[in-house]
């Protein structure tokens, strides 16, 4: 039987962290899901049973890809792809299913992103069996996730008929919806939420790509050609930046034939704010998740974190977020979690980027 | 005419402007009325049109004598005297007396708290002068400020015959008093809050000394004698602890035969919690204080307090406290200041003294 490799998608560069995240210490390589461990080693360790090290491959930019192999030292080296330049997710997996097939061309790949939380890992680990066991079969796959909200900062996915158990047809992708959709959708039933994990085998995977991306079909190809003389990283580094910037969502899966969604119910966070963390966190009597010296005084379901050698005291504040590092602080209420980006966006316009 | 000397009490050791005042840096020596300089200075400040640097004593503790030196570059370095335990405002008053009669026996003391704000200095300078007259005339004075609200923090004093334009007798003292006495206070007119401010004689001073504390007045005599031979300091160190730990208000002004009032309407501040500071201090259109690299955004009535080579981001609050330090930070609104004390506590009960 065909292996299974794992392509861990380790790029991000968010900034829905700061200050804790920085653009040379980005979300996925902190410990934001309520252990002391990063989301990426996370993401790693969630496979482990099924995929050894050796067959897992990371992708991630070149100013991170020393820390990713420190992050992950029992992955070889030279499985930490890096990007010269972000490309979105259609070049990263497309590079590393070109890797995949020089060895192994029917080798199924389980595409997971690195900065995701998953609370219910047995549920989660028989999810990734069907969808590899389908991905096996020459079906790309997706997993969606059963919405618990009317979200509208997530892509939809709709099921269409159940051709094995617990495996559909995606009927079609939908865009971010707005509120009023959101709510249809989540009454619906149907639709779930593109959770951005992705399965298929390299040569499938390749095959879609030549026929709808054959730019970035054609690139992969001479990428597989410099390898052969070894100088596949020159190659990249000189041409990286002229691929096509797109998601794999929007470049082959929304356009591919055979695609298949397995629905998924394992407790799935895109851990995607302070307010996230702070849910996903071990919290005390008073609902505060508390890092570091911190001195709360009646203060409930906060988030506060003391930077190292630092005491941190909160007087008579609920629901708020106070995060220190050594040289930038950040004050505000969760609810306000998705306004980081402001002050963001501030200190750049202040041309203050030592502290992003 | 008799010369004028200041006497500024500058051994206060108060934790209510945590973090920034430490047991090592308390109040009096930080930018706490607006300005960028220490409450210390601003009140040698407005009194160096009426009394020059030679002539102003002061008292503070052994552990702040070298910082309040370097503070007022201007005053002669022995001028700076030295307990080595505090004992409250009587001994520290009678010690700088003793050593002014010396010389000047006749001088009037124009006794002054270091860590106090003025809005209005002219009227403070005519409020000085007028307490001064009355002290040359062997009054015992104290200023008293009119109310403006029902503060049950402070002690008050009651208004008497009027004596002199502005110079009024003191009918008595009065504890703080409870909410209800407080209202009927400021309902009332005549009662005063008590300033701490104090201006007599040396030698009237002393001789009230040796009538109502005896003991002190003995041990002041001591000093003379030990001065006489250039031993005072030794002395001062072996016997200090030993003096009475009572305020002049209480052991000498309550008991005093001529003592008077010159009330004062100068926008007094005693400068007592991060709320006063942010009163005092200058604002920006949001009604922030803001102090080092702080971006506010969506925030109003606040006062925030970045560390130096720190950014302090604050979202979507109002009326907090936001203090850093390079060791500790605070987080609190700014309605619970007089709380501060619970987080000073809880870090003693922790024995995280290097954090006080």
């Amino acid at each position: 039987m065909a292996s299974t490799f794992g392509v861990i998608m380790a790029g991000g560069s968010g900034t829905r962290f700061w200050p804790l995240s920085r653009a040379s210490r980005p979300k996925q390589l902190l410990p934001l899901s309520g252990t002391d461990v990063s989301l990426l080693r996370e993401t790693r360790r969630r496979i482990a049973d099924l995929i050894p090290p050796e067959r897992t491959l990371v992708v991630t930019s070149e100013a991170l890809a020393e820390q990713t192999r420190h992050e992950l030292p029992e992955v070889p080296p030279e499985n930490v792809l890096a990007e010269p330049v972000g490309r979105n997710t259609a070049p990263c997996v497309g590079w590393a299913a070109s890797v995949v097939a020089r060895t192994a061309p029917d080798a199924v790949l389980a595409v997971l992103p690195a900065d995701h939380h998953i609370g219910d890992e047995r549920s989660f680990r028989s999810v990734l069996e069907r969808a590899i066991a389908a991905a096996r079969e020459g079906d790309m796959v997706t997993v969606g996730i059963r919405p618990t909200r009317p979200e509208t900062g997530y892509g939809y996915v709709e099921l269409g008929e159940e051709i094995e158990p617990s495996v559909h047809r995606a009927r079609r992708f939908v865009e971010k919806p707005d509120e009023l959709r959101a709510q249809q959708f989540l009454a619906a039933g149907r639709f779930l939420w593109n959770s951005g994990m992705f399965f298929f085998r390299a040569d499938t995977l390749l095959s879609a790509v030549r026929q709808h991306l054959p730019g970035l079909g054609d690139a992969l190809g001479k990428f597989d050609d410099a390898a052969k003389h070894g100088t596949e990283l020159e190659l990249v580094r000189a041409t990286y930046a002229s691929l096509p910037d797109i998601s794999i969502d929007h470049g082959i899966m929304e356009k591919a034939g055979r695609v298949s969604v397995v629905p998924g119910d394992f407790g799935w966070s895109d851990v995607g704010s302070w307010t996230s963390a702070w849910e996903l966190a071990a919290r005390d009597d008073d609902d505060n998740a508390l890092f570091g010296e911190v001195v709360a005084v009646d203060t409930h379901r906060s988030y506060v974190r003391a930077a190292k050698g630092k005491v941190v005291a909160v007087v008579g504040l609920d629901d708020v977020v106070v995060v220190d590092t050594e040289d930038a602080l950040l004050v505000m209420p969760r609810a306000r979690s998705q306004d980081v980006r402001a002050v963001v966006n501030a200190l750049k316009s202040q041309k203050r980027s030592e502290h992003l």
